[in-house]
């Protein structure tokens, strides 16, 4: 298959998956019924956004999806398909770009803050990076202010499953690259319960892993609906919700301090709106 | 002047410099009167940390003052005297440090952040540096949410007279480097009016330089509490304290991706709940 090819599947696909997760998630809004102060269903609103490179070159963009709900306090869906020529700084760090620096990358990138303490939080992203070589990235991994035995058993079990399809090694390969990840060294404390990262995943049967990231977006945006419904309606404390409000300052903590995609993006001039959809709505140090 | 004595002073001078803000902002907290909602003035707590290195030896502390308060919605002054030797990674990077990476550094950090949108936060830190070469850094920046020129042309005007006492090159150079170092290029925004920054101090008059330290710290002790008296009794609406912490987002996108003091003190195992003391109390990205 020709890379144009694999860039065209790649790419449709990420935005096929956004509109999936969209409209599944609208879904729930609209699930919870009427609310005690009246608030309305919310939805996901667009906006586009652009890249230019240095010399005024269009290098590509991306579209966010942000909805504000009753439920999704705050949810960011990012897809984008950017492309240009790596600086200096970075080339020695990426694959195949000593030859040359030009780069491609699709990915869509998922995160939701959610108004209940007792529902986690949740990151998914995965993406198609093309220089001389390619390959896929990402993973997923859940949040959540009170650890309930049930939601984390479902989610490791869920992606479990997914690795196992394709790969005995893959899961237990994938969950300790995530919970080495997701670990905040300055507090000697875990971001959340983990779940599955990967990268330069190319296992040269490319068919298999496209349809490996694929299973991967769709076991999250199964899994995490039936969670939210679980605990949707659960009655929560304001002291549980000062808790939640604490540990998003750890959320914070981590993607700014640590998170190599926060990073990655600021410092290659991507759009800072759409890199730091990240951030939770509301976040306290008291 | 035995390098011993400059410590002892340096070290003292930070810790009556910590004492005398302290006094000053609980006075303002009573100065408020009786509130609507009855809440009382804010009082300081410490709390006292130590620091000890990999091979389980002392190698100083602090001290931590935080006060909640009516005015003061959170405000942080901490001290601390610490040693020990830098990891090879800091080596190149520290003036002094290449025949002997033993260090020794005593300092004065401040970070407000109000109740009041109409009152700017404020940041000072100096502190004093000894390897094999000794010299002095700090400054203070004020960020306000609605910046009035009056507040504004106080805040400067104080700095300038404080530099030209001592040099008058100080202050333009001075302002310059703020300026530079209070920036978020991902934002293209600066962080707030500036102030001072320097680093590097060393004229090789000692006890000048110390003079200008103490002054700096004086300044910012005389000058602050004259502006939160000025505007802690304005009345300010829901809109202007959501303006507030969406800002105070940016404050803290400054502190975790750029601020060089933040980086050095978590990646050298300071303590991190004295490094993120800065943090404002509540922030939002909505």
């Amino acid at each position: 298959m020709k890379i144009k090819e694999k860039k065209n599947r790649t790419a449709a696909w990420f935005s096929e998956l956004r509109d999936r997760i969209c409209a599944s998630f609208e879904a729930i809004e609209h699930e919870l019924g009427t609310t005690d102060n009246g608030t309305a269903p919310g939805r996901f609103e667009r906006t586009d956004w652009s890249r230019s490179s240095e010399d005024g070159e269009d290098s590509g963009g991306g579209v966010m999806s942000v909805m504000r709900g009753r439920v999704f306090e705050k949810v960011g869906v990012n897809v984008s398909v950017v492309h240009g020529t790596f600086s200096p700084e970075f080339r020695s760090q990426i694959p195949g770009t000593k030859e040359d620096p030009a780069f491609w990358a699709a990915g869509i990138s998922l995160v939701a803050h959610m108004c209940s303490p007792l529902i986690p939080a949740v990151h998914m992203n995965t993406r198609f990076i093309v220089t001389t070589k390619h390959w896929f990235g990402g993973g997923t991994d859940m949040t959540p202010f009170y650890p309930e035995p049930e939601d984390a058993a479902e989610f490791h079990g869920a992606l479990q499953a997914t690795c196992d399809a394709f790969n005995p090694r893959y899961y237990e390969d994938f969950k300790k690259q995530c919970d080495d990840y997701f670990y905040l060294p300055h507090r000697g404390e875990p971001r959340g319960i983990g779940g599955i990262f990967f990268d330069y995943h190319d296992t040269s049967d490319w068919e298999t892993d496209f349809a490996f990231i694929r299973a991967v977006g769709e076991t999250v945006g199964e899994i995490y609906p039936r969670i939210v419904r679980r605990r949707m309606t659960e009655h929560w404390t304001p002291d549980q919700r000062e808790h939640q409000l604490i540990r998003r300052g750890r959320y914070v903590e981590f993607n700014l301090l640590h998170d190599r995609g926060t990073q990655f993006g600021l410092k290659t001039g991507g759009n800072a709106e759409a890199i730091l959809m990240s951030m939770p709505p509301v976040a306290k140090w008291p």
